[in-house]
């Protein structure tokens, strides 16, 4: 770590949004700042191709290089030691004056593993967060549910919590999300009739990117429900009402 | 009504999302719209201008008709006429063929009037929704302030609601927004400071707009917070720990 460096020296960490799947969902400011920045890098599977990134290809300049952060989807295995080497990576190109666009999908700072990067270089360098369309509002487009009216309190509840969190939270806002639904549905399902708003919640998967689906919660098969699967649900039935 | 006009033969109604405030934080889709569309559509102040036509302005190409929907800040009247009036001025144009964009503060179904213009005109026209970027995720951004990790719940608390629902939505969840701020603000510093949040809450004031300023909840002023301030606190103080 070469301390004598300043801020003015090195070169700036961009978090950039690339939306929900469809590029065309990506910000002006995105598309601009991925046209002129060299240095990628972004989350990707441990085998296979980085969903961020196949949003953000139509709009990419001339990359000199790519860093793939891998992660492995082991609920055993803490991420930190991929973090440390993803941001030991990107620190050596700030470090020379380099800037370097982290790709997130949706909105970096809304559930985004770039918060994990951010952590880690915020303190050493300067970092400016694009903000992006995130999937909770591209799911409500998608299905034409509006989420919020008024002085109406907004849920979000990631499905992977207890069953009795998942009630608690439902139950004290008049709208919810319920996120990363995958083998969790029919834990979801058994809450939504307990408090009798299984006949309005619409299930959205994959919204903006291919194999979108839509579906009323009695549609939806407990089985094969992707991770990239969301709920919506308003206690008075729309948000208008 | 023209009854026996087809949806094929109708004009098509575009939400539009247009962001917090900076235009280059219009989405890509929302600005090529903008562009070809000649009929628009805001909320403006009962006088003056509307800030999502100045934010849009930029994109905007050759504007044929413009539709104003001017709304009463009184609480005791329902907006309902305003709306009323602006869903049929607009019906006139999609009966005729036209195409019509109604420019949206932020993402059109979170918090948006248009819920009320969708609610009275997507069950004869056919409506597209363009998701744009949130005021919550835009105050995120300008903050250094990551909203969300893992399976942390994020509940939006809106400053009109009473103390008591304010302090139960915000101790139920790990991180919280609370919009609408205004002349709310010496009451939702008073429930942060019993549940011992205060010190870690940060106040953001028109994200992205001109006049944006992020301070600690400790050097903001009583009186003065406008309308379109937001608070954003997490339970772990920052969203990684």
């Amino acid at each position: 770590m070469t301390e004598t460096v300043t801020k003015a020296q090195t070169g700036t960490l961009y978090g950039i949004g690339v939306g929900p799947g469809d590029p065309s969902l990506l910000t002006l400011k995105a598309a601009g700042l991925l046209g002129r920045i060299a240095i990628i890098a972004y989350p990707a599977p441990e085998q296979g191709d980085s969903l961020a990134r196949s949003i953000a290809a139509p709009h990419l300049g001339a990359v000199a290089e790519e860093i793939p952060l891998r992660m492995r989807f082991d609920p055993a295995q803490r991420a930190d030691a991929a973090y440390d080497a993803g941001a030991a990576a990107i620190a050596l190109h700030l470090q020379a004056g380099r800037d370097v666009a982290v790709l997130c999908e949706g909105d970096p700072f809304f559930y985004g593993s770039f918060i994990y990067l951010f952590a880690r270089l915020a303190p050493r360098f300067a970092v400016e967060v694009v903000p992006g369309v995130s999937s909770l509002t591209a799911a409500a487009a998608v299905a034409g549910h509006p989420l919020t009216t008024r002085d109406d309190a907004l849920v979000v509840i990631p499905a992977p919590r207890p069953e009795a969190d998942i009630e608690r939270l439902l139950a004290g806002a008049e709208a919810a999300a319920i996120i990363k639904l995958g083998r969790h549905l029919p834990k979801v399902r058994r809450v939504l009739e307990r408090l009798g708003l299984a006949g309005q919640a619409i299930c959205i998967e994959r919204a903006g990117q291919p194999g979108q689906r839509v579906c009323r919660m009695d549609a939806v098969d407990d089985q094969g429900t992707p991770y990239f699967a969301i709920i919506l649900v308003h206690k008075r039935g729309q948000a208008w009402s």
